[in-house]
């Protein structure tokens, strides 16, 4: 079944890739730019770099030292070709399988007769194999080859893709097996590579060199940084460890991998460690958008609180880390609570990156702009994450490549199964079908204009004459949702609400999910945000842009009077806002509270979908708004 | 005249450090615990780190790029230099003359027939002379060697280190002359250190050569590097910029090089783009503490009001630099506001990084320590600028050996004359002495228990028949200072109270400075610091320690009733502080404003002085202290 995360078992079952289809609405259309624009332009952007021909180079016997890119550069290839066979078996698109074929070629080329397969490392005056562990990348490149053939094997089958990565995976287990080389590498992926590429072959073997490294990891194994070992998560064994910590994406790795092993060992203990570390992470140090690491000096998560909106690193790749944790703790346990971090995720990290052309792309999330960016030329690398334009490729480029994967192949994280029914996680338009055991069949239609309308109508397309179940999560802050069925309507709680019975063909559950814009308040520890509200509007954070101001100075002074609710506009909402003027002080540390002039006026501010700022070009942003009203505390 | 800084002309002029003696108090006993403790450590780590053994190795042609320490730690021994020669000037000390012999002989040694002098380039197998501008650091390293050399020459007179510095300045003006290399070093120095060897030696070629890199740089001179050329002051002319960009430090030296070249060219509109910027920037990127740089990922200013307490980074060094451009810019003009500032940033930056054993030290100085930090091993280098504890050396270590000069010079620092008087800028127990033209003499002696106390008094030690004018700066912060002299006591404004007429001896003039503890609200587009308070207390910046809490978290979740007002305690002071309980969330992002729970108990919170933080061991803290009541805003 085509599916990027197969568990032996769990509490509910992925739905194969080819069991849902999008039929519109906001996703859809991403999936369609995606294929149509991102694809292409990844794999330019890496021809022009000589980033495919230092696979060239290693086959001739010409590369050396001087070979462009960084030491990671091989992954980006290997995460389009991930891209590409799911989004060849998503549309059957011609284009996508020559690339595929294409660039399998190339990188099969450069293969060593021993399976080891790199291009920056072993050849010509390269460093020897394996002997920069610590920043390297190489098994981090091969773990990205996995998912690629995962992706290939799943939707194709076997061809030279499936089998060069075996011969790549069979020479990893040969180096690093438990009688090889006692070591691991400084970014986590290879794990979760081989952990699924074991599952997809049925060859428990790679499971174990997951299980392997993962339990080799935690004692100071890799070489010290002035970073700290907490950067590659080489300071603590996962299984002890309270909270994620160090560089997001790693530890995201780490830990998607961590939950597979625990769920292919049947290893409760391991898997109750990263729920734990999920908790304490969710609740202290992730944003509102669902980004996740606060720091750019280490692209690190922070400490507990330390959320600062506008250094906010939250790496788009980070997001997708997440979503692949997240999906994974989903598919073991069930829990709504997984798909409500999905939901957010996707709407406001995965769907903030590309702009609507396909062919640029925001590294970072940060929650607010201070200075708008300088337009970006589609020409230029991007030297930096930074900036506030959204680039045509970066020096570091991680985030193209895996936005297109996750795009491609993002109609397979909507739905689940297991063996009495169908589980509904996220809202799209869509057609699904799944076998249920005793020959049921659960086959629906969603229509739903989410998230920009609340209601959610589920068509049964097959009738049955036997009972199963049908689970439609309802997100966290859908206080006061409606559930109608043939019943009658009933309010149903944050969580998962059931209609179980024989349904016929044509009947409709319809779930009403409240999306008007609403404030968000944060716990008062988060420090720099104290004094904010956001707004939220369904899964979508919401943001004030400069272009919507007289200008970017406005967002520093600019104060909200939540008591005056919040007004539907052309924008996603309005709100009551006061501009103040804000003279220069010499000094901005004053003898009493600043009070804003009285005859500063009071405007109608409009909030837009925070994935789309800086759409409209260069602009100032702010997701927390100041408020004018603070309730007293304590009193 | 002996004196760091002595410029040709300008609105008042320094004293000798031989016209000024500590006579006890805060800082003698920094002066103190810097010549018996500080200046020996430095020595020690400095040898056991082979950082000294680099100049034997090249002198004997031993050396290689196997070479220990960064490309500039040669500076760090020529800033021990220059704190030995001011030491040695100020108490005769014979161990610190015998250190500048045995350092100046081992330097030498190393110094190539045409000038030359590093050991990190251009010997053996080493990168050839200035082949890495953007990172090498050699003329930055030089520039020390010069500062060095201008303190020997004047505290002692022309020798081999003054000799061997001019060979070296010489070969710069050589290579890097109007007809030499148009090139300039990534990190700001050699300006500062070229001009004032010109004034020291009377040779204003170097003084031009300082001109020279100064107008050649902002000009995309230097390659561009990822963090982009504002990192390096590379993006814009001096003459130009609006505000103080890029890496803290070498913002601060370029700019203390451009007061000199701009007061010895009588450049005014040189003079005035610097002031324009101090202006901007003290208004808008710097802390309470006078702390400068917000970003620890460039050890960077970020953007206007981007400060944040947890992520300050606020480097010793760059509290140094400061205080170096806001001294230049006093003597250029004059203005109390430039006294106010280096006092802020002695007592709450420069006296913070040391330990009261002085051999330990704070690189960063954030204003809010969430975890408490680590005990320092005492014989570890520690490989990070943060930590929350005080290290005894660093793997990059520019502060030690920077406090070590600045409190061996700090003297200096403390008053300025005229041709009509006296100006007493910082007020400490002590001696001070200047002839004035027409024969005049004023002398006085300051007696205080400043800053504990806030009674300065000033006595006229050598009576006099014609009149001169005793000047006092009135702290920005003292609202309700008086003035005592024999006519009576008045009220006297912040800026300068002056005392004109034929002093006797003995007589006696009072300053009562204002020094109960007090409320400073931060501006509101500070974000980070929204809804927050901070105590101060004359000069020094106070902060809660979570030493005096239950434990760390208390210092998450406490508020502070500003209402209540601030108590004398044994401690600074005490203010009213609620510790609620805020039980952990799931999600720490809420449909209301969350209120403490109402059993939560007031207490009295100690505040401390910032500087002393962490001495108790290691802590939480924090400077901004959330407040409880916050007065509404826009109503």
């Amino acid at each position: 079944m085509s599916s990027p995360v197969l568990p032996s078992h769990g509490r509910v079952r992925p739905l194969g890739l080819a069991q849902v289809r999008l039929n519109g609405g906001f996703w859809y259309e991403r999936q369609v730019v995606n294929a149509s624009a991102t694809l292409a332009h990844c794999e330019s952007w890496m021809e022009r770099l000589g980033w495919l021909a230092n696979f060239d180079r290693v086959a001739d016997g010409t590369t050396g030292p001087d070979r462009p890119g960084w030491p990671f550069s091989d992954s980006e290839v290997y995460k389009l070709l991930e891209a590409l066979a799911w989004e060849a078996a998503r549309t059957g698109d011609p284009d996508a399988e020559a690339a595929i074929k294409r660039l399998t070629a190339r990188v099969a080329r450069a293969q060593d007769p021993d399976g080891y397969l790199n291009t920056c490392f072993g050849h010509g005056d390269q460093p020897p194999r394996y002997s920069d562990l610590e920043g390297g990348h190489e098994l981090y490149n091969t773990g990205h080859l996995l998912q690629a053939a995962v992706a290939r094997l799943r939707t194709h089958g076997e061809d030279d893709l499936v089998r060069l990565a075996r011969r790549a995976a069979d020479h990893v287990c040969r180096v690093f097996g438990a009688d090889g080389l006692a070591a691991i590498c400084g970014h986590p992926e290879i794990e979760v590579g081989l952990a699924e590429f074991g599952r997809a072959l049925g060859e428990d073997r790679y499971v174990e060199q997951a299980r392997l490294f993962l339990d080799r990891r935690g004692h100071g194994t890799l070489r010290d940084i002035p970073l700290g070992r907490a950067y590659f998560q080489d300071d603590l064994p996962i299984r002890e460890a309270g909270v994620w910590r160090g560089h997001a994406v790693r530890a995201l790795y780490l830990t998607a991998a961590a939950v597979d092993v625990a769920v292919e060992r049947r290893d409760d203990e391991l898997l109750h460690a990263v729920e734990r570390q999920w908790e304490r992470s969710v609740a202290r140090r992730t944003y509102i958008t669902g980004g996740m690491g606060s720091r750019h000096q280490d692209e690190g998560f922070g400490e507990d609180w330390e959320l600062p909106p506008d250094r906010a690193y939250c790496e788009t790749c980070a997001g997708v880390a997440s979503v692949m944790v997240s999906w994974r703790l989903l598919l073991a346990t069930g829990q709504a609570r997984y798909a409500d971090l999905i939901e957010r995720t996707l709407y406001n990290v995965i769907a903030a990156s590309p702009s609507p052309d396909g062919r640029a792309f925001f590294y970072a999330n940060p929650l607010h702009q201070r200075t708008p960016g300088r337009p970006a030329d589609p020409e230029e690398v991007s030297p930096r994450a930074e900036g506030g334009t959204r680039a045509a490729w970066f020096d570091v480029s991680c985030c193209p490549t895996n936005v297109a994967r996750t795009l491609a192949s993002l109609h397979g994280y909507l739905a689940t199964s297991d063996d009495d029914g169908l589980q509904l996680h996220q809202y799209a338009p869509c057609s699904i079908s799944a076998e249920l055991p005793d020959g049921r069949r659960a086959a629906v239609e969603v229509e739903t204009g989410y998230p920009r309308t609340g209601t959610v109508r589920v068509r049964i397309t097959a009738g049955s004459t036997a009972s199963w179940t049908l689970a439609l999560r309802v997100p966290a802050w859908a206080t006061g949702a409606t559930l109608t069925d043939e019943g009658g309507t009933r309010e149903v709680a944050p969580g998962v609400a059931e209609v179980r019975r024989a349904f016929r063909a044509g009947e409709v559950v319809t779930l009403d999910l409240p999306v008007e814009p609403r404030f968000t308040w944060p716990d008062p520890r988060i420090d720099a945000v104290r004094g904010c509200v956001a707004v939220e509007r369904g899964p979508e954070v919401l943001c004030a842009e400069s272009r919507d101001l007289p200008g970017p100075a406005a967002l520093d002074a600019l104060v909200i009077d939540t008591r005056a609710g919040l007004k539907a506009g052309d924008d996603a909402a309005l709100a009551r806002a006061l501009l103040p003027a804000r003279p220069g002080g010499a000094w901005p540390y004053l003898t009493h509270q600043a009070a804003p002039r009285s005859d500063a006026g009071w405007i109608d501010l409009p909030l837009r979908p925070y994935h789309s700022w800086a759409q409209r070009g260069p602009a100032g942003m702010r997701v927390w708004l100041p408020v004018s009203t603070p309730h007293p505390e304590g009193e």
